[in-house]
């Protein structure tokens, strides 16, 4: 049985029945870091020993005995905790973050701590894309999105700002979800922007990611899925910046769940979206500016990328400002008219696979509208392009449906699979 | 001169023209400290070094040369950090917190860090009424609120998950003042529960409310006041837990206003926004739970109040808390239809003066009602008591209408002054 790639239901089963031991699990996990991550960089920090004491427990929980990655933006106690910055170099904070402690309270052992991009910006983290070493694995939860990717974690933990979950996720050809702004807990994450940072989670599939969001919220584990919703398919103003392989990736999706018996109808974005393209710009620059104007004295430290965007939000006044969080307001109370009679929207993920290179992240573009707007998103791997390189589309919902988000993720990975 | 019972305005001038000297002001406050702060309890770390260091610099800023304090779970470098709990004893972050280091940038100079209810809940700190010390200053930013009160700090932070700023501004008869939601920057602030957590300020007026906040927002200084819009005169379904005196304080508000040649308008709340008091108690108590879920192997040495809301938050299922957070999304949206054509709602801060006794803050739920609808809100000194206590009044404004209702609040005050 290869256990690097099973799903939690499968491991879950596996454990209750004495097919598999958590040490087991564990040393799998560990074996396989051993062996790959020396190349990939998906880790900062391994806790072994840790996760191996973790794993003498008695298997409880609905993730009881499942190894997870935390980006390293989220606490860990006892682990040091360096928001990929040198500037936080050797810091370790005394109590787990509150997403890792509802995780740890369902039994899921922790591994250790996945790369980010500096301060979960754009200044990339050294991680490379396992599917292509030459190619960004996306950002900013590097980590998390190579790690899964490679068998190197069942799940991780990342957060979300603009697009840090789900783009990593579809470059590694993985699941990401990135759930309602705040419906997970937000202790021990470190503050990027607070009007759109949100815990997240990269899974190899939805129907896992389904497991870790029932941990997170006290719901029970993922039963049947329901009947289909009317799906609407959303080009966003940004498709033409789209290539072929990824719009054909949300047009052959379309197809399976209008096949499958699902309305699918077209849902324009009305030419106020837009603009959030921009608006977001700048609430992001100018939060984060005011989060971090404590790093006045290390500014030599930070790196250009992240110096950058903290110099831009430095430059923007209050009421600028200000005209923007209003204008993300107007168009969060628009949210419920934009769905109309969807249940969900089908839109794309990324423009295309991961770039080469791994000075940049990539594009966030597609991924931050919907963190702009407070939406649950998720990331569905969907293909391949000639090269084998992942394809992936996204799935949206209104806050709160996250259930009805996960649940139609699931169906989508069941008709791909079909 | 009293530089101890001076606005921030004549501080600056005096600062500038040589008529009083930074550490002067400093000294007089720590002076302040060492005759008043053994009875009262106020502060939990003064950093007189540090301030007097502060103080050499030349005098620049918005905020140049004015002592604060800060509430003890925002960061400040190299202070302890305790969150009023024994588990945190000892912590010393290494940043300051953003809203910390964004007042620095403006020149203020940090006196120490202020007492809290544990973890900005309900377990009080041990911090009395400077007012009458036999009662309760309020909470959980209680020790913002006595240090203001006694001369002990120009201003001080605080945060406000539900009445944690405004209530102890009016108890201890200073002014209180919770931002717009995510207005101000919230790194290297502990988490209560996400969905309302906001950092905000209290000081002796409004006016200086005003100086902080352009601070904090990159505004121009406070300049001369507008047209007072339409006020409407908001009951609440609460308006029966008001004693006659608080009562009247708001209809003597609403005299001045009228007088002065507002519109007043009476804007009953719709019978949904009573079931507020409801829904946030339960999307609070599961947030707090999520937040500090690593605290269960240190559960004993936490305090029975915030026990008692882990432990109610733990048994909420996740259904039930979507359930809550979708009904508050919805009162929410229909703030700007409350609102009507009415600019700044006025009301009560709170059912009474001051309780006595030590053991409990106070009924939060006059304040809770805005923190949770996510509107800036301040409490304005009002009037005292047969018995010479303070009365105060609520204003409250729409999201990002921050601006206005800080303009209302300094217009109270100069009618009150008569």
């Amino acid at each position: 049985m290869d256990w690097l790639n099973s799903s939690i239901a499968t491991l879950r089963k596996a454990l209750d029945a004495g097919q598999v031991t958590q040490g087991a699990l564990v040393e799998a996990h560990l074996a396989r870091i051993a062996e790959r991550d020396g190349e990939i960089g998906a880790y900062v920090h391994v806790d072994a020993d840790g996760a191996r004491a973790a794993a003498t427990a008695p298997v409880a929980g609905l993730l009881g005995g499942i190894p997870f990655g935390v980006k390293d933006v989220l606490d860990v106690a006892g682990m040091p905790c360096e928001q990929g910055s040198v500037i936080y170099k050797g810091q370790v904070p005394p109590f787990d973050a509150g997403s890792v402690a509802m995780l740890k309270q369902q039994g899921a052992i922790v591994l250790g701590k996945t790369a980010t991009a500096e301060f979960a910006g754009t200044a990339p983290a050294a991680t490379v894309n396992p599917l292509d070493t030459a190619r960004t694995p996306g950002g900013s939860s590097s980590g998390s999105g190579a790690a899964v990717a490679a068998g190197m974690a069942v799940f991780a933990l990342g957060t979300q700002t603009g697009g840090s979950v789900l783009r990593p996720a579809a470059f590694c050809g993985v699941a990401g979800f990135k759930p309602t702004f705040g419906a997970w807990p937000v202790s021990g994450m470190l503050p990027a922007a607070q009007s759109f940072d949100t815990v997240g989670a990269i899974a190899r599939s939805a129907e896992d990611l389904a497991w870790v969001h029932a941990a997170m919220m006290r719901l029970p584990a993922p039963g049947a899925t329901g009947d289909l919703p009317v799906i609407g398919l959303c080009r966003t103003h940004l498709w033409d910046t789209l290539s072929a392989l990824s719009a054909g990736a949300v047009e052959a999706a379309r197809e399976l769940l209008s096949r499958a018996g699902a309305q699918v109808i077209d849902l324009p974005l009305a030419p106020g979206f837009a603009e959030l393209t921009q608006h977001r710009a700048i609430v992001n620059a100018f939060e984060r500016s005011g989060n971090t104007a404590c790093f006045g004295a290390e500014l030599d430290r930070i790196r250009p990328e992240s110096r950058e965007v903290f110099s831009r939000g430095e430059s923007i006044d209050g009421e600028t400002y200000l005209v923007s969080r209003r204008a993300l307001d107007v168009a969060r109370a628009a949210v419920d008219t934009l769905f109309g009679e969807a249940g969900v929207l089908l839109t794309a993920t990324v423009p295309d696979v991961a770039p080469s290179g791994l000075e940049k992240t990539g594009d966030p573009r597609l991924q931050e509208l919907w963190s702009t707007l407070r939406c649950p998103s998720i990331a569905v791997p969907f293909g391949h392009a000639p090269s084998g390189l992942p394809l992936s589309v996204q799935l949206v919902a209104r806050p709160n449906e996250d259930a009805l988000l996960l649940d139609v993720a699931r169906q989508l990975e069941a008709l791909r699979e079909g």
